[in-house]
């Protein structure tokens, strides 16, 4: 066995070289801190949502450097409490900046759980649990979309799983693409809205498809993919194709200067989109892409196509069934068992409870709505479709002069300054952007079941109070 | 405002939908039943390893099914040590079965963190102590392979970084295949051993490059890249090109039914393999790479190959320095904070404490080894290099019999039996596999600084009891 210079390899194996007493005393201590400032806090509507620092003055509050000796337990404990301390509290019913706002307890557990199991639902042999609950919530998933069958896996979220359904649909119709690559295909055309995702952009780069093959269409003032512009695209881009090429013989015959021209292949659909919480007509998208047998967007997977089929990790001569090894169907090894925390607050509160956190996030945005229409200065960007609520806000030094040229470069100013007295104050947080001709506007999306009216009524109050004077 | 049918947005906003003191309590409890079913039996090497029940049995026990009501605290708590008892556990020190063996309580600590946090740290905004506490995890992991300067990011594991690494070269090298995609490229040739990982190719399948267009390098008896192999296979792959094209120019003019070649771009070379734990000859490699212009696999990133600049997400108009927001380096959107518990751990123990664990790997491995050596039955595969340690137990009934036409597919049916009846008793996890002409064998990595010279000889007593009679 060759030794790399310097290591001595003289540690005595007789005892763990772990305290494993000391390491449990020290996580009770940090549950408790964790309970306290991350949970209670986080929770409670009397604290801020964030302490605002600069990242200066941040870097030497918390001293991160990490050095050759190890700290003691009491020093450690109050790094934990002065991350907790420092974060966004992103469980707070007055965070509204992204769409994961709210701490559900029992989710909470079910990743406290997951991460104490701490392993990879790659094989039945090692995520007995995990693999079968998996298989159980995403046959749940499948049954509220109406599939009584299909096959399905988690994702390390929505971008991945975007690109991971290109990826199926490029497999489906050219199987040889896996091992001979894009050179042997047609330029492939991608199709989403004007408002789908960015990770469309993202996975057509790195599938070797090329962010120019991704051809946007024009949507309606709501947001909403326009299925008349989508054939029109599709008509376009087939137009172009002089390569000779079908998908049958996807061999292209390339003449020097041809035109390369692109075979239509994929259409994503945005069920909400991003800031305007748009739905794209799907029954009438789904039309247009059987006629023309593209692949419409589902999150389905296929193991023959992000399969290789490793050895030493899934033996074929095992003594149970070999289809419950789900790891070789990702384009992940390791993977968290992320079906977990959804199982877990599943069982806490049924479909019902489900159904009626949806309701109420409805609910709060009818009422928003309601109240943003009823005062003075704020004004809807566009009524909502979904539980996006689009607005601006006007300060009274600009209000009566609408007409007036400056009028939005102006307002457009205003959310980001609001934004920051906000983060300043740690009193609450919201996004803001701008979006196609409209400058800056404030995107509340009220997701989190703990919101009550008097948080709305208080988001309103506060938007109101930093904006006057601007 | 739409209204989908049937929903009716009556839910009254006056008070939480969520009842706090009680998910609290949940929380703590579910806690206690962690500390002491999932860290205490887990560490302790009196237990078992795992509790096998065959699929449906277990489907039978669990009562996975999730319905309309939810369930109460008592059968949610139980659940929750449902799936304890009967999910592996990967931090017992007789668990040999995966890399990632062993629990830590300080990394264990800093998940909980991470997931109480629950924030993505895409921007500053967002994760303020994160995103400067990755920012300095990574300096330090790169001073660790000597480099003062650098950019990085952590990626879902390692099959997705490969897939990046691969991105990141043809980027650097063709900048229009961002837009373009890969039709205007050469064919690509990528390099790798033929012991590397197997997410090279499935990283080569969805970029779509191919897996066709991995050549993969031969290797010597110890799994290592043989260099002279590697130049010979750059020379072919070269030597076959005959499209005129060159990384400047990069429009191939292709002749009608021209062979296509490939334009060699990227080296995979691997330190410490899967199986075997070869460490590929760096120096040799590097120069290769060097005198053909090739990149070599490093773990870095770009943000320009990556990012597409959503301005839903990344306001320039922000009031901070937005190069903290680190969002748009990364295929994905949102996250994890995968580098809190490494902070934590490194915090807690120390660049000392780490290097300690490493030579006490090394301890552990060579202990091993000379038992394996001193035992009658056990056979190395090879003299290890790293910590990975591969041997075959020959059962009494085949001892002497090495050269019988039958002996190498009786052997290789051994591991397996073990395996089963090993995972059937509990008493412990090790993997095995075949490899080239090697039949089945067991592969022992010790990670896990829990394990003791006893834990070592129960090992290897156990396989031995287990395979006598075989």
């Amino acid at each position: 066995m060759a030794e790399p210079s310097g290591a001595g390899y003289s540690i005595p194996l007789d005892d763990p070289g772990l305290d494993i007493a000391a390491g449990e005393e020290f996580l009770q201590e940090v549950f408790q801190i964790l309970l306290e400032e991350g949970v209670r806090k986080s929770t409670d509507v009397t604290q801020k949502v964030c302490d605002w620092k600069e990242p200066q003055e941040l870097r030497e509050l918390l001293d991160l450097e990490l050095r050759n000796d190890g700290e003691g337990r009491e020093q450690l404990l109050q790094r934990c409490r002065d991350v907790l301390r420092f974060s966004v509290r992103t469980g707070h019913p007055r965070f509204f900046n992204q769409l994961f706002s709210g701490l559900d307890h029992h989710a909470l557990a079910g990743r406290f759980l997951t991460e104490t199991l701490n392993t990879s639902p790659y094989t039945y042999e090692m995520a007995p649990v995990l693999v079968l609950m998996e298989e159980q919530v995403l046959a749940k998933l499948r049954e509220l979309v109406g599939w009584s069958s299909g096959d399905g896996i988690f994702a390390p979220g929505g971008s991945i799983s975007n690109m991971l359904a290109m990826n199926v649909a490029r497999f489906r119709r050219f199987p040889e693409s896996r091992s001979r690559g894009n050179w042997d295909l047609p330029r492939l055309g991608l199709f989403a809205s004007q408002e789908s995702h960015y990770s469309i952009l993202k996975g057509a780069a790195l599938l070797g498809i090329g962010t120019d093959n991704v051809h946007l269409v024009r949507t309606d003032k709501r947001g909403k993919m326009i299925p008349e512009e989508l054939e029109k695209e599709i008509q376009r881009v087939k137009a172009e194709v002089r390569t000779g090429c079908t998908p049958m013989s996807p061999k292209p015959l390339k003449l020097p200067n041809a035109s390369p021209g692109s075979e239509p292949l994929f259409v994503c659909a945005t069920s909400g989109t991003t800031v305007l919480g748009a739905f794209d007509p799907l029954d009438a998208i789904a039309d247009i892409c059987a006629h023309h047998g593209l692949w419409l967007h589902v999150d389905g997977l296929l193991q023959r196509c992000h399969g290789v089929g490793a050895s030493y990790l899934f033996q074929r001569d095992k003594f149970y069934d070999v289809s419950l090894d789900t790891g070789d169907k990702s384009p992940q090894c390791g993977r968290r068992a992320d079906g977990l925390k959804l199982w877990i607050l599943w069982k806490a509160v049924g479909s019902q409870g489900l159904g009626q956190r949806v309701e109420r996030a409805f609910s709060a945005t009818r009422y928003l709505l309601e109240q943003v229409k009823r005062r003075e200065g704020f004004q809807l960007v566009m009524e909502p479709e979904f539980i996006n609520l689009c607005f601006w806000f006007i300060p009274p030094s600009l209000r009566g002069q609408e007409s007036s040229p400056e009028f939005w470069d102006k307002l457009g100013k205003v959310a980001p300054a609001i934004k920051e007295k906000m983060i300043r104050r740690g009193s609450m947080m919201v996004g803001y952007q701008p979006h196609g001709s409209h400058v800056n506007f404030f995107r509340q999306i009220i997701t989190n079941p703990a919101v009550t009216r008097h948080d709305l009524d208080f988001f309103l109050d506060e938007i109101q109070e930093l904006g006057w004077d601007l």
